[in-house]
């Protein structure tokens, strides 16, 4: 199963160098073929979710990271839209207020945590905390080995409680990013989605991909594997975010709580 | 419009007898086209969200109140589903946790208010706090009184600051809601949804019905009115939740924020 080869559970041969942007490893060559599989898997993903939350037993965090325009919201509309409201809740993550500086960089994050029966998408993380902090050395290398320790015990500590962990990287190339920034320019109604600083980050490019390296290598585990998404075809990437959380689900396999037996003689008045 | 007849902006001649449970007022009569109805509108709804959330201007509060069975995560599904999960947000409030009982009643709704260019989705709300409380005695009627001014106040503030606030009340009939404990009852897939609570609030039905015309009565502004949704069918409820909806976006008219003309000379490197 070609999904293995982009799911990262240790960080010893990691090399983010080896995974291109514009592969599309998943994909069957055949894009209306692509597009109807995401239907597909999107479905059978709802009726999962239903069953997942009537067990109310469990919780999943999905962390989206990328670079900007790397296609985290886009994500989210592509896989996620069809799920029911009630068992779905994304979390976007800006630039902290002063009330969240004032803790720990997990605090905000903790608040956000799914709790059971829930599904919570994070679209960007405390894993900003590693990677914008550490290419402008507003931290330097000591903070980030700490805070990638400190990382590692947080998410473990989440998933020995009950809550299932699936990280993706959405991976764009320089050149795709380029292409969809000047898409946004030349179509006035994208500009409300044009950001300046995204040209100032765009700069960093090496430096970001080396600090998205650093951090895979750092907090892949077997329980909180990082996927690395080619995301520069939209079908793609959400094929395989939709192929990565098919997955998830057969491993976690929910059921719906067992029938209580004293209600089959309850009467309604 | 027969919408209007439902939309009460004004407690002097509101009277919720006057409501049939089992009305259809919105219907074309067959119920494919009243589905196909839902489908069409909740499309269109999708499509002014995405504009509402780029204008990042507004904030939209829908609350959804009802007995036990009304439907309230079934109007979710079925009017919401198709919406941007990155632009929806649904709130569940239960029995207040002692943290939460230990502030005012509004605390905990404050804290869950949309933030600009969201929608959220109160699944009951703080009018709990003048229903099944008022029903059991566990507070009086200056209380009662104090609390539906508080209420009014704080809806008037947040409509003041930008919120457009929906009341919908999921009017169902008693022998409906008998109907619907019995088919949960009969699916053991179902059972995990059943609270034997249910059974207990069922008996004091005409007080219920009480506090909520009270509470309508006392809260219906022409900002924030309430709607009075024929809930016995689920299609009609859906339909005229869907059309409510419509109606808002047409007063509401969202539009993506002005192009920004220094893009244009704008070069991605």
């Amino acid at each position: 199963m070609p999904l293995d080869d982009f799911r990262i559970t240790s960080g010893k041969r990691f090399r983010l160098a080896d995974f291109d942007p514009g592969s599309k490893p998943l994909s069957c060559g055949k894009k209306e073929e692509d597009l109807a599989r995401i239907i597909e898997l999107s479905n059978a993903l709802d009726a999962q979710q239903d069953i997942f939350y009537a067990e109310h037993r469990r919780r999943l965090l999905v962390v989206l990271q990328g670079m900007d325009t790397s296609g985290k919201d886009g994500t989210v509309r592509g896989v996620f839209r069809s799920f029911d409201p009630l068992g779905i809740r994304v979390v976007g993550f800006k630039s902290p207020s002063p009330e969240e500086l004032a803790r720990d960089f997990l605090w905000r994050i903790h608040l956000q945590v799914p709790k059971t029966g829930e599904i919570v998408v994070f679209n960007r993380s405390h894993y900003e905390d590693v990677l914008i902090t550490r290419v402008h050395n507003w931290i330097d290398a000591a903070e980030c080995e700490r805070r990638f320790r400190q990382i590692r015990d947080f998410e473990s500590m989440l998933t020995e409680t009950g809550t299932t962990i699936v990280k993706c990287f959405l991976h764009i190339s320089r050149d795709e990013q380029k292409a969809r920034l000047e898409a946004r320019l030349a179509d006035p109604e994208k500009h409300w989605k044009f950001d300046t600083n995204d040209l100032a980050q765009r700069k960093h490019w090496k430096a970001y991909m080396d600090a998205y390296e650093a951090a895979i290598m750092a907090t892949s585990t077997p329980e909180c594997p990082w996927y690395v998404v080619p995301a520069d075809s939209k079908t793609h990437r959400n094929l395989m975010v939709a192929e990565i959380l098919t997955r998830v689900f057969e491993d976690l396999k929910p059921a719906y709580p067992p029938a209580r037996p004293e209600l089959a003689s309850t009467k309604v008045d």
